[in-house]
């Protein structure tokens, strides 16, 4: 089905079209804009309340700047569906987020106006000042950059380590701040209570009005010195305590705050903004999810709704006949109340994804052990380090795509001391519809060369549980990876157990070829052993449950029984699981022939989990392949 | 030889012994403790600056904070040697920095006064606040959590991350900003700027004053309100621009600034900050090098000056009969700027390293094409990702093991867009005296798990250039890691030539064995040959250059005429070059035997590197013996 776009819209296919209509048409043109979002949202899925929180801010930047001259980035990027309609990819917009479809964030592959690929957050201030100074040092003073970055975003330490160049850069820059107060939860931290300061109090020009006006009074009828006095003071107090202006001290010359959904007024101060020069900002007040009521209320649930009944806001929901397993992370979040409840040196970190990783269950229960530190993967781990050096046990969890933002922290201030901090890395694998930027794909790789770190990854919810509980018995640093979604079992909560480091667990006894799997992906190698069985093959299979330390018991069983061997990962050949076990395997003077399932060196796009696993050639059918091909041809036709 | 400490400070072997002198001999103590330093470094080496600027702050600190029960964690740390001498390691501070000796860097292992271990910048507030937050969750109150971080640190964005959260987390945290506006070289930024201008120019309580004293004067003399009004608005807006207090902003309370040199008064306003409750900062202006009028002259030269004569000044140097090799590292800068002049696409980019990676030569050479972003790897490598966009190539210079603070930006922002990046990992392999925390010993692994990205090594310094030379006429990320310290060719300057993508090298034909090696290492197996000669063996040598891609041609060569092969890198086995090497062996059906040295999957200690490549095993005689190993005892018999 594909959804038709409004009258004015319908004949705008690039940011040139958007230029022929006047002023006044801008106001319909936004309101197609964001129906035609719902209309699609609603229909196909994907993020939604970020891209209706921006529609005027995107009319106005492709109306009154040269795009694709002028340099627009986008940060974060799950905000760009306007951007992208506007853009030349309006007919095409139905294929957002589908395999071989668009991609749900801008990418240079994609189209000349997506500028700078994105997915992570805080990025776009850094790339925009590269494209500025690119700008400077060829001489060509005209051309505009433009990052527009969350509040949210703006905790990233990043964005801040732009900002300190970018105030000494003598450069074309606009940095729009699009101030919603959220992240996928609501933001948190400082930076947000100063962001609503300067918004709801006075601001720079209110105050010195005030002033103006006070001391004109004055002048005029006498009133006493003291009063004066002692309001000015006030005022002044105010204004430095609140006013400052963080943004000015690093010599960012701020203009704002202004409303985000005023398209004639942003229209006004974007042309305005053209004409001063150096860095600058620009303070956007916007909603998130604006112009859809049920996603202005709940911006959390909003985010990312899925499909949805766009009249009524019912959320389609699949329904099963049979009880259905969890999702990992929520398995994750109530066995962490669980144990906290009985070890009061438990806490949770997460870095901005309270609702992403079920981390609100424990911040609901425990208010008080549970810490929300905003968009700062860096912090959250430190942080978490400086908590384990008191005696107490964090639970950090962190997507793993993210945790490639903390790896200098895991490693130098955890690992290197051996701190207990228990590492959840969510979103292990691929990410699925968020493609690139999102999938898991390297953790165990860039994980198993840290020293002390403990590196694991449950088959199943039960071993989630356990290996949760065993981390808590270990003294030193321990992760646990996990996919994104649904477990394999409906009963889930069992009584909890420890497994010791580095044990696995035979799954299957079989013959001839044994395949090691870790993680949930070892489901599908259960699968392919089912697939195999009417080419009357029976492969061992073993759950390895730890990359690190690997079972030394349990490999010299399988490399003194079998000389073939295929392994499984949700996760990079390079470096990765079946690396580790041909470094296992030679150290230990064991020769067999090995074959590595698992993601190959090249960039894997967005789609389905399983449509990946299938490209990749590791779902079920891909894996009984590789059993198969490593049986000769008379033997399967005797073994038949 | 001991250095004799002065009278004071010998009776000084723990805090609690500090606290027993009064208020007026703290300034003796101080010159004490600062001559102390002044001997010891001269004789022994290390770090220097930095210990002088804060020797007043680290007496103060101590005499007024109940350490260790109050919490202090120092900031990067090469600052703390007179927090180590004044906490019981006066005795052996002569060790510092030597193999098997005290660490050049607060360590957990080595006193409860080192609260947190660091080395890289940026860590103290998370960590503190970590402390600080465990304190407020077990109900202590009392507790002090001090974070001393200079203004360099302050601009690596995860410090900024955590004063988002200090700033709301309500908890006893001073922070105290040691403002010497260095880093390593001159501190770079407008935050820089900032500091600057809240230290120069009118202070909040000066703006006050300010104010009420021109208001009173209006009241008494009837001077023009027009007069008032405009010097009123003048100062307003200048406290408004300028003393805002972007530390207030995030909700700290800001104190100062003050002299970090005048102990006494350290002492009082140390005493107050104890008794005002929530995070607050104190910001406080010291000079690196103190009390050395050289080392104040010349900041960067005495950063970390080696042995020096105290009295002369005069650095040690070595004399040497013949002429030596170049660093690598001035190979790196000079034939940057050579790469440059005839490439005008050619950029540099440095996150604070411009001495260190001699990227400096670039800057003054070329000041509009080389960069200085201050402490933000982060940053450095985004933003050049954003030059790279505009058709420039930019030289990224990071140390390696800085390089895992940017793990993030170089996979997402540059790698998965495959953007034109030239990364180069300078201190790659052993730190040396810097020990773990520096040491470059990961890089391979965590890189080559990274689609799209090259990952290079030169073995010399003529391949050095030719790899950097090869990098400008490639059309994707690169890295090339080296070294610190010498290479081995005195006449380094050859014309440059390009060496394709992935294409390995022969060092020297042999028989039985094949030495396959990857960088500078190589050398070492240059002399294990030399050496083997005598047991009448002669393993054929194989510098690979790239670990990513693998020379496929160069190793079915050498899989076809051996089944004994040794690889050795100066990096982590787990996952690293030698790991790559297996992975390529079994996924091209070959099968030999293979020893894999490097660096174990171990926290390796400070040390000279050739220290701690015995330690491994991959010294030249480490090299001899496993080639020694591979050859049976009748074999080796036979062969004398």
């Amino acid at each position: 089905m594909l959804i038709e776009p409004g009258k004015l819209l319908a004949q705008i296919d690039s940011p040139a079209d958007l230029k022929k209509f006047n002023k006044e048409e801008l106001v319909i043109i936004c309101d197609e804009l964001r129906q035609f979002i719902i209309d699609n949202v609603s229909v196909y899925g994907g993020h939604f309340g970020a891209s209706l929180g921006v529609v005027e801010l995107t009319v106005a930047i492709h109306y009154v700047m040269n795009t694709p001259y002028d340099q627009l980035v986008w940060d974060v990027g799950h905000q760009a569906y306007g951007h992208k309609i506007l853009t030349g990819r309006r007919d095409i917009f139905h294929t957002n987020r589908l395999y071989k479809g668009l991609s749900g964030f801008p990418k240079r592959k994609e189209s000349e106006y997506d500028t700078f690929g994105v997915g992570h957050s805080s990025t776009s201030i850094s790339a925009a000042l590269g494209m500025a100074a690119a700008s400077k040092y060829k001489g060509d003073k005209l051309r505009q950059h433009i990052a527009v970055i969350g509040d949210g975003s703006m905790t990233g330490g990043m964005a801040f380590e732009a900002m300190n160049h970018a105030g000494v850069s003598d450069t074309n820059m606009i940095i729009i701040l699009n101030d919603n107060c959220m992240s996928i939860d609501p933001n948190v931290g400082a930076l947000k209570d100063y962001l609503t300061d300067i918004t709801t109090s006075h601001t720079y020009n209110k105050v010195k009005d005030d002033i103006w006006k006070l001391l004109g009074k004055f002048s005029k009828f006498g009133t006493s010195a003291q009063e004066v006095i002692s309001k000015v003071e006030g005022a002044i107090k105010s204004a430095l305590l609140k006013q400052s202006n963080l943004f000015e001290s690093l010599n960012l010359r701020y203009f704002g705050p202004v409303d985000g959904h005023d398209v004639d007024h942003l229209v006004e101060v974007l042309n305005d903004l053209k004409g001063i020069p150096g860095p600058k900002i620009l303070h956007c007040i916007t909603v998130k999810g604006k112009g859809y009521a049920l996603a202005e209320k709940d911006q959390t649930k909003w985010h990312a709704p899925g499909k949805f009944d766009k009249i009524t806001g019912e959320i389609a929901k699949k329904i099963y006949d049979t009880p259905q397993a969890p999702k990992y992370q929520d398995v994750f979040g109530h066995t962490l109340v669980e144990l906290a409840e009985k070890d009061d040196t438990i806490m949770g970190v997460t870095p901005a994804m309270p609702s992403g990783s079920s981390m609100n269950i424990m911040m609901d229960a425990m208010p008080d052990r549970a810490y929300d530190v905003g968009i700062a993967e860096q912090h959250a781990v430190t942080f978490s380090a400086g908590l384990a050096t008191q005696g107490l046990r964090p639970f950090c969890n962190i997507y793993s795509t993210f945790m490639q933002r903390a790896y200098d922290q895991v490693l130098h201030d955890v690992c290197l001391q051996n701190l207990p901090v228990v590492f959840c890395l969510d979103r292990a694998g691929f990410a699925g519809a968020d493609g690139p930027t999102h999938h898991g794909a390297y953790d165990l790789a860039f994980f198993r060369c840290i020293p002390n770190l403990v590196v694991s990854a449950p088959m199943n919810e039960e071993e989630l549980r356990n290996l949760m509980y065993s981390a808590t018995k270990y003294e030193g640093p321990y992760s646990i990876r996990y996919p994104r979604g649904q477990g394999t079992m409906p009963n889930w909560r069992l009584p909890m157990r420890e497994i010791p480091v580095g044990q696995g667990r035979i799954v299957k006894e079989g013959e001839k070829v044994a395949i090691l799997t870790i993680g949930h992906i070892g489901n599908y190698a259960v699968e392919a052993s089912e697939m195999l069985k009417s080419d009357g093959l029976s492969p061992a299979h073993y759950d390895m449950r730890f990359v690190k330390p690997l079972d030394g018991v349990l490999l010299h069983e399988v490399f003194t029984k079998f000389d073939k061997v295929v392994t499984v990962e949700d996760g990079c050949l390079m470096g990765g699981f079946g690396s580790a076990v041909l470094e296992w395997m030679m150290d230990h003077g064991y020769s067999a022939q090995v074959k590595r399932l698992g993601i190959p060196d090249e960039v894997i796009e967005h789609g389905e989990q399983i449509e990946l696993h299938r490209e990749c050639g590791f779902d079920p059918v891909g894996i009984a392949d590789a059993v198969r091909s490593f049986v000769t041809l008379p033997e399967l036709m005797a073994l038949k």
